[in-house]
């Protein structure tokens, strides 16, 4: 069976490309409150684990002995533009661990957006590793390593201390088996499993509302969402969906995309999670989906309509056409209980 | 009912999207070799049909008068990255004409490869119009205006004597009736009608053969294909599936691709056409499809073996997974005839 159509991208007046996927928005004790397509698929949730992987920071003892700041606990949990704050700050960060950015495993990656390639192109410089979108994280790892006493040497890999306790905080925190034949390589080098979207929405669900883990846990989920809320900037970037939108929720909502589609978000004042992943790995869609979600669970008006209904335009910027909800979600969604 | 998955995403062992979408080969006479899903759905067709386009710079007498090098015509018919020899080409075109970049309808957007954005930089330089994917076939539709004794401005506009020609040139090729209702805006700033893929291929099989087209344009389709076979780097660029696959076959193939996942291809020594839509959009899909098709039609071994099944690496270049055709896909070409 296919999963329906959540998302459909219009030019003119002819729908011209359709997006399947699959929803799941979870309570903290486990109970499903909307599920759309297959939610029992396992699925690689990417980068929208990165506030899971930052647990070890905190459960480490790395936040307090290097003075985490706002921004440095936010670009920990970011999927970043590689622009010159998120650069600065990794930076930062690795430096106070006394390390640099020789330490990190993940691959060189120009930075997102025109104006900071070209900024790099004039400075003569290359993009590097410490532009890799992952780059906070990666960061934030070394920090963790250092703090556990463990050379940070390898620490992407099967085996080091510090991969092994990331691998944890994610186990634990979706509760899903992590099976090896579920395991592949993420695209900064490190191991990814896939998860069931349930699992990932009730993980998102106790990360918002500390049920169920362990006090310094619930004391560092809170943590971080507060960090994020606090610097939205520093997880993301310029003109990004999970900036944007923090940007206008604040602490209401903590969202984060992952690659091929995926989006994860946790809604303290709903106790709810939820998880996106878009069959075919579309960024564009797995937005639209959260923000209709996000404006619904919580009872927004148009604040987030240019996120729930983004313009595609020409390259003289002509208005040509839009994405927007399919028929499949917006029922789905309208049959949610509003509070 | 949906499409099929025609290709699937892998990392690891595990599948991690989908990319369902529609297939028509259709021969010169409007017989149907292969059809999977919905074949009769207009779809836009977008770039893919840049050398239908490229007819009335034949049809005004503009290639002949201007004395249009291969290059400039398989320059027409592209839609390039943008480096140096692809601007420089635009810039010759329409110098003959004597005009210049002032005259492009098609807004700025940057050149698609890094080095190319970064030599910009260096040279202080931003980009322009010239460097739009698609400043080749506007450079054609200038010197196709001129010959025609027309004023190029507004030549992107309906009513415009070049867009009339150009749109009349699209429909009479693929027989598909032009409604008002599915038509679109491109990304260039010209009208573009949905058609059904049994039209597009249909064709591009006449494109192949000339069967059907008045004997003037059934030269022009030859002249365009001798072209693009002759200068493949001119159609895309530095590691684009349209340019790899020509330098590989020559006169044997032409293929196009369009935006939103579409891609098209006519086979001189089989009579036929091609035409492929990803439903999501995916371009990484459409080329799967186009290169498992040609291989099959072809007869061929292996030498498309990198684009029909690309790999997926990190950002350190580790091969993390793969895309592939799934078994709709394979299924229907192992029933093809093999000549």
């Amino acid at each position: 069976m296919s999963n329906p159509i959540l998302v459909e991208v219009t030019r003119g007046g002819v729908v011209e490309s359709r997006h399947r996927g699959a929803v799941a928005v979870v309570d903290a004790d486990g109970r499903t409150l909307l599920s759309l397509g297959d939610v029992d698929l396992p699925v690689f949730p990417r980068s929208a684990v990165k506030a899971f992987q930052a647990l070890p920071l905190f459960e480490s003892g790395a936040a307090a002995r290097f003075g985490l700041t706002d921004a440095q606990i936010a670009l920990a949990c970011s999927s970043h533009n590689g622009e010159q704050r998120h650069v600065e700050t990794a930076r930062a960060m690795l430096a106070a661990a006394g390390r640099d950015e020789g330490c990190l495993a993940c691959g060189p990656q120009p930075p997102e957006r025109e104006a900071d390639k070209a900024r790099l192109a004039r400075m003569q410089a290359r993009p590097g590793r410490i532009h890799n979108n992952c780059s906070g994280k990666h960061a934030g790892f070394v920090c963790a390593a250092v703090a556990m006493g463990a050379d940070p040497a390898g620490y992407n890999e099967r085996g080091h201390p510090l991969m092994e306790a990331v691998i944890d905080a994610v186990a634990t925190m979706t509760g899903a088996p992590l099976a090896e034949d579920l395991c592949g390589t993420d695209g900064c080098s490190i191991p990814t499993f896939a998860v069931p979207l349930t699992h990932l929405a009730h993980g998102f669900a106790r990360f918002a509302t500390g049920t169920g883990l362990a006090p310094e846990r619930a004391k560092a989920a809170a943590r971080i969402r507060a960090a994020v809320a606090a610097e939205p900037f520093m997880v993301a970037g310029t003109g990004r969906f999970c900036t944007r939108s923090m940007e206008l929720l604040g602490t209401r909502a903590f969202v984060k995309t992952g690659a091929e589609g995926v989006f994860t978000a946790a809604l303290p004042e709903r106790g709810l999670g939820i998880a996106v992943k878009i069959d075919d790995g579309a960024a564009r869609a797995s937005e639209v989906v959260t923000a209709d979600l996000l404006a619904a669970l919580l009872g927004l008006g148009d604040e987030l309509a240019a996120l729930q209904r983004p313009a595609i335009v020409s390259r003289n910027k002509e208005h040509v056409g839009d994405l927007r909800a399919a028929s499949a979600l917006t029922a789905a969604i309208a049959g949610l209980p509003t509070s």
